[in-house]
């Protein structure tokens, strides 16, 4: 088998939209936004599905949330659905949410404990790694082998307790992100964490509005009140004072920390493009001085995470191509996940991770532990559907990016455009 | 007029679907699920509405919904709307619902009864026959000559109760199924029956799919409890010692009866395939011991029927390609019926049919006939909806039936395929 | 830039639906309906854009709404979005409302005041004629030329209080109209209106289907009750008896006029075709005697308009073709303004103006003002919905337009298929 079809763009339309991709990338001016096409025409979409969905490595979850064999939650990216399990093995699978008899979705819940995965439609019994165990009624006549009638397994990497899964045949290099990650998620230990809260949003704006729009903090001022009283991003770039004082704040905290909790408030990876890293980035930045969370007012709102030494270790991000970021404080950690659903629309999913051991109401409150984070991300969700409406006005042309505020953006554009060039592989289901 | 062109489809579009539907007819596997494209690509859903639903019979509704001339009652199929009305010369006639002057839908309600077609806009009137009787303001300067103009007909027929409607110029051959149902129909007397109750359907689910799952009963003992308790289509073709049970039971039903209700438990009809009687069959059946109605306890909910002798009849069993079935009891008929509205949206309506002589709250309870079909259905439609869901995956591989479960899904499947596999006929609206 | 390509056609269905539209004209017969495609066709809708809704002059509303510098009110057309604001100089600019950065939506108020047009993304300002003022960020290193940046322009046209937009380069010919509509306008005042009640729809009908019932009132008598107590055009246009009524009640409200005021009660303009000036008419007829204002009861409903001599004046109307009618009466004026917003999606907005000195609840009340014409609307866009669906089916053959009922409306397709023959001129935006 080869690409595989998508059942909505027809061979010839996606033959065109190959050729408009080339043309719109040869006119593409650096340093400007994309043209309108690429956040509205359904060819691109599924080229974007086809070179940068299902060839890159997907944020999934959190291995906190399949802790004991037979946890499992699904993660659906389009028209897919992908199961996410812990099997007898104590290792995380991945399974493609389709019964190999005649397509039923198998796992209706969005999360949840099995002994087995059973088919609701004719009780195939799929094991926790995704082989298939018993198909009464076709056993006796030997209408198959069960062997060869598994799920049909996606490829999944933990890492500091995210689990990564990659839908290709072929994954690109997994090594580089997750000792990298690995070696600065360590002291947060989010693999002892638990998700005290997840909020789920459609945002009517393709994907790539809604990373344009993470990879730049100018916005923030105006548009987040919340957020900025926290952080320094939204400063420009050039600025020699404010420079001075983040370095400043930067020394402050790395002072109060132990090797390894450096803080390094430039994002590294991205910035390595285009190397085979370029898909991911992570470092740790200061917090504004009193600050020790991104809550509303700087003060904890759980109990410190991990193995950290004190409560002021700043904050640790880390963002990876093409569907997750994550801030995460001394007491809390907020993961974002994208999925795309359309051409013009996103649906994202956020979850606010605390220390296992919490317990809500004694250790933390919701209304305490959501807002800042709620708050900036419903106001971004409100900015990319805005800025869609905006995109398909047949007189919009792209604007030059800042240099000084948009520099991430930039590099962002360059990472994209990079990816969607290379021609599709022949991808099939792993399994 | 060739073939219709279709107005969200473009000619090259259709082109393309042809040559991918020649394309999955020769690399379907027997005895295997029907690939993805056949539940999701719109080209492959116009080549369905050109092939299947525009060149065979459908079933409309019931003669009793049109007792009177005027009666009427409209059916929609995709973005056809055909009104089904009793003429003055007792006949029903089948004509469709846009008006010969700017296409005003004229019928606007679902049913009801009408002494001419009057259309609301500019009040062009139809006779019960469909032809135009008059157009004011038309009629004095010569404009038009009525006869030309009366409302396009539709092909039908009567048989046993049932209406049927074919929208194709050169109807397929209906007189095998005439006659096969006609002899088996005549002791339920559905044309001395009325309706009690309509329930109608969105099921997000092509309408192949919809047959899929009714041309087996391997699901049932899961998701239809109510069902398995009266039947015995649950049950595998192969066991021996169940064979024995229904074959006994089928006598001790069949020695109560007279000649002409004698119980064939397995189906006709689409065993013949592919003669031209492919498209149909019938047979009755017997229930468990101790049930003589399709209720939740076997008991009757309503008055015997028709000429039966007593109530220890079966069930009268038939469904016809590509939109109906019903099961009849000694007291009660439901008749399902499918219409496609798109490649993963099937319109259905269920109706429940009594003698007409039956009373509510006197001879008959709705809370009592109701259950047993409207949990059975609308379980199924909820299966349906999760089998496109999982069919929709990227990842989705057809699998293979079981032969001794899922015979009649590979007949209904090869059906399908001869028959979508023949070229489209020329075809126009036939007034 | 060449033909803005848009983003849901791709460029060979685009070329399909030329073909297709060729095919369609040449086919045409004349005095008929227009074919099915026309109605229905994606291909043939992008078209309707190009040659007809991106060439010709819209109505956008009207220079009260706009009194005061920095006053502005938004206009949707499919996804284009205008802002029509007046600047400093006291002139109505027409701006796309898409940021030359990013392409944010900068207005997202459907009206309102503003001093600069600020982007709500990244606070680039505009001033009120779309000159791109500050875009703090960017400045300070040279990353652009301001003078480059300004929002796209959209030529725009005043005449007697009506707004007029064009989003061509090249606009057609405005002059011809200007001064028509300018000379009948001057007595109604309307630049010295306010609009006292908008209500806004959205019609699940193609925007040349509600031309169609616009363009005749044969189905007037049935379908809108109040509207025929007031007028005479549902009437045939070959009832001799009636011409004499409708010239004797001309002449003796013209007796009543001054220069200027005489009654015309049949439409030039639309006659003229096909010259620069069919797009558009403009006659003043007579209402029914007794009638002084398209009220429900024929009495006032609020103080005269404009320099109005006495009350008895019938009622000024025009009509713009794509978009716009206006029927006034000696107090009140509504206007009716139309935007494609999909094959089978019409977005209206009718407006009342009254004077602009009248005070709602002393002047004037709105459940005497609104219920004429909101009703007659109402039942319109039900009529027109319902023509959508029967022109949907396949069995719809566009039948005769009556000659003594439906001459405007063959005038009216005419100029249709006239303009739409016209091959795409090259456009882009005008900024």
């Amino acid at each position: 088998m080869g690409v595989m079809s998508n059942p909505f763009v027809t061979s010839s339309q996606l033959a065109e939209a190959r050729a408009l991709l080339d043309r719109l990338i040869a006119q593409h001016p650096p340093g400007h936004a994309l043209q309108r096409e690429f956040q509205t025409d359904p060819g691109i979409y599924q080229l974007d599905l086809e070179r940068i969905w299902r060839r890159g490595w997907l944020f999934a979850g959190h291995t906190c949330q399949v802790r004991r064999p037979g946890d499992f939650f699904v993660f659906d990216v389009d028209t897919d659905s992908i199961i996410v399990i812990r099997g007898d093995d104590g290792r995380v699978h991945a399974l493609h949410n389709t019964c190999r008899h005649r397509g039923m979705k198998v796992c209706q819940a969005e999360s949840g404990h099995v002994t087995r995965i059973v088919c609701p439609y004719h009780q195939w019994s799929y094991a926790r790694n995704g082989e298939l165990m018993a198909c009464g009624g076709m056993d006796r006549d030997g209408d198959l082998d069960r062997r060869d009638f598994g799920l049909h397994r996606v490829h999944v990497r933990e890492v500091g307790g995210l689990v990564f899964v990659c839908l290709a045949d072929d994954p690109i290099p997994f090594d580089g992100a997750g000792a990298a990650l690995g070696a600065l998620l360590r002291p947060q230990g989010l693999e002892r964490a638990k998700v005290a809260a997840t909020r789920s949003y459609e945002v009517r704006a393709n994907w790539k509005l809604v990373w344009e729009n993470n990879r730049e903090c100018w916005h923030c001022n105006v548009n987040h009140p919340q957020y900025v009283k926290a952080n320094y991003d939204n400063a420009p770039i050039d600025d020699p004072a404010l420079k001075r004082e983040i370095e400043a704040q930067a020394r402050a905290t790395s002072a109060r920390l132990e090797a390894g909790l450096a803080i390094d408030y430039q994002e590294a990876g991205l910035v390595r493009f285009p190397s085979p890293d370029s898909w991911w980035s992570i470092n740790r930045t200061p917090l504004v001085p009193g600050w020790v969370s991104e809550s509303m007012d700087g003060r904890p709102v759980a109990p410190v995470m991990g193995d950290y030494p004190s409560r002021d270790v700043g904050t640790l991000r880390m963002r990876t191509m093409p569907n997750f970021w994550n801030h995460s404080s001394c007491d809390h950690g907020v993961s974002t996940r994208l999925a795309p659903a359309g051409p013009q629309k996103t649906l994202v999913q956020v979850q606010w991770l605390v220390s296992e051991d919490a317990v809500e109401g004694r250790d933390y409150q919701l209304d305490a532990l959501l807002p800042f984070w709620q708050l900036t991300s419903e106001q971004d969700w409100d900015l990319c559907e805005k800025n869609q409406v905006g995109v398909n006005s047949s007189a919009f042309t792209p604007g030059p990016y800042s240099t000084k505020h948009e520099y991430n953006v930039i590099r962002y554009t360059e990472w994209y455009l990079h990816e969607i060039a290379k021609p599709s592989r022949v991808c099939r289901p792993a399994g």
